[in-house]
């Protein structure tokens, strides 16, 4: 099969350009892609230089790239369009109806997506990261105050990337705390969980998927033993039914979806957007 | 000023939806804009249910709804449009145009992005993720061999930040180590370090962000003072410039702007994309 580039150009860090694009390239997956992102063109000389990249590619290869574009500039989109490709540019599609829905003049600024302008989203972001890397695994900290949720699991069911994934994209303090011997042998949530009940949210996930985690980490180990993984998710399980927790299988689910899911689930507000 | 609603309505985590509407929402920075997301609207009932919410919003507020959707099935495309607000549909801006270049029928199925169609993808976001962990703060684990990418730089330059969000967002293995007393009185970096020369990016950042950060955490301490930081950048920036190392400022940069800019100066490959 023949394999086409696709290029993403963009005046800032490409993640919007990136995004975009690979929302609308899954919906072609019998189709090969190579992707190459082409962030911070933020000059002529710079998207004259990605013209001529682009161009190369074009030469070289049977079936002309596709490129998308969130440059904001309109110069600088001017002379991308020129490239030799499919141009999808992602300000002609939307800034228009915007402009005569809020009969206002977009400022065609560059640089305002992910830039620096809110630096208290930066700190809460970077807050919101220490908090779940001093939360985690129910380490020393348990500051469950300030937590905005609580996520509770077996081992390696996938609460330490969740909680870190809220932290960076919404903000959300996360903490996590997990299930072990304590909860498994007395059947019950430690008082410190109790007491912010409505905080918890608990993640699942299946035992051959958990078996074969574990097994990575610490291979024919009881820790990963089937016969193991099964006690432990039947009773944490039991604990979630018991308790009321509302949870999540987290066995074919990919990060972002578990996080939203919850957020969904829960009402637990973005502290900040993307 | 009168605010505005805008809905993202996706039929997945509505992170695309989201990003795609944030970044134009920005060249509007004159206007209020209140945020809602719908995920998962992946049904007939559930796309009536958003378009309930959005009339009702239209009836309760003086200026109609922005609706941003990436909505994959025409059903339930059809049904959103039907809704009291401006309907930007993001796969009718691309899907056309792409369908045409690609001589192929796109699948039209939803839950095609952040789902988990590829496991090893998840399984490479997990592992990164577990590798900054491991390798945060030049912890004990030390696996310089398996990494991409090892950041230097005083202690709260944003090292561990950065990492987790290439781990999370990149599937990048990128460890830290932070320079402190050993290096700033020997002005020598470490062997360990000096082995793996070419993987090492510096952090810097203005002392008085520095200074107000530290404060934060260890208020009037030695640690926070403007002499110390100044101090420590000063010798950073320096071992910076004697060993060679590229190096970033991050006083001004979100933590998006810092890892593409690394990416893009170092060549490093993504192992996986959003």
């Amino acid at each position: 099969m023949e394999r086409r580039t696709v290029f993403f150009v963009s005046d800032q860090t490409g993640v919007t350009a990136e995004t975009m694009g690979h929302s609308v390239l899954t919906q072609f997956d019998d189709q090969l892609f190579r992707q190459v992102t082409l962030p911070f063109v933020s000059t002529v000389e710079k998207a004259e230089e990605a013209v001529r990249r682009i161009d190369s590619t074009a030469q070289t290869e049977e079936l002309r790239p596709i490129i998308f574009s969130t440059l904001v500039q309109e110069e600088l989109r001017e002379i991308i369009k020129r490239a030799n490709g499919l141009v999808l540019d992602f300000f002609d599609a939307f800034l228009g109806p915007l402009e005569l829905e809020l009969k206002a003049k977009s400022s065609r600024a560059a640089g305002k997506a992910h830039g620096m302008q809110d630096i208290g989203a930066y700190t809460t972001r970077i807050n919101a990261t220490n908090f779940a890397l001093a939360n985690d695994d129910g380490a020393i900290t348990r500051d469950y105050e300030r937590a905005d949720l609580i996520l509770v699991g077996v081992s390696r069911s996938g609460k330490t990337p969740t909680c870190l994934y809220m932290a960076l994209q919404y903000g959300i303090f996360a903490a996590n705390f997990p299930l072990a011997d304590e909860e498994f042998e007395s059947g019950q949530l430690s008082q410190v969980l109790i007491t912010h009940k409505r905080k918890l949210y608990g993640l699942t996930i299946s035992p051959e998927r958990l078996h074969q985690i574990r097994n990575e980490r610490k291979p024919s180990s009881r820790y990963a033993s089937m016969q193991q993984v099964e006690y432990e998710l039947r009773t944490a399980e039991g604990l979630f039914r018991r308790y009321g927790i509302s949870f999540i299988d987290t066995t074919e689910t990919s990060i972002e979806e578990i996080a939203s899911r919850i957020l969904d689930q829960t009402g637990v507000e973005r502290r900040l957007r993307p």
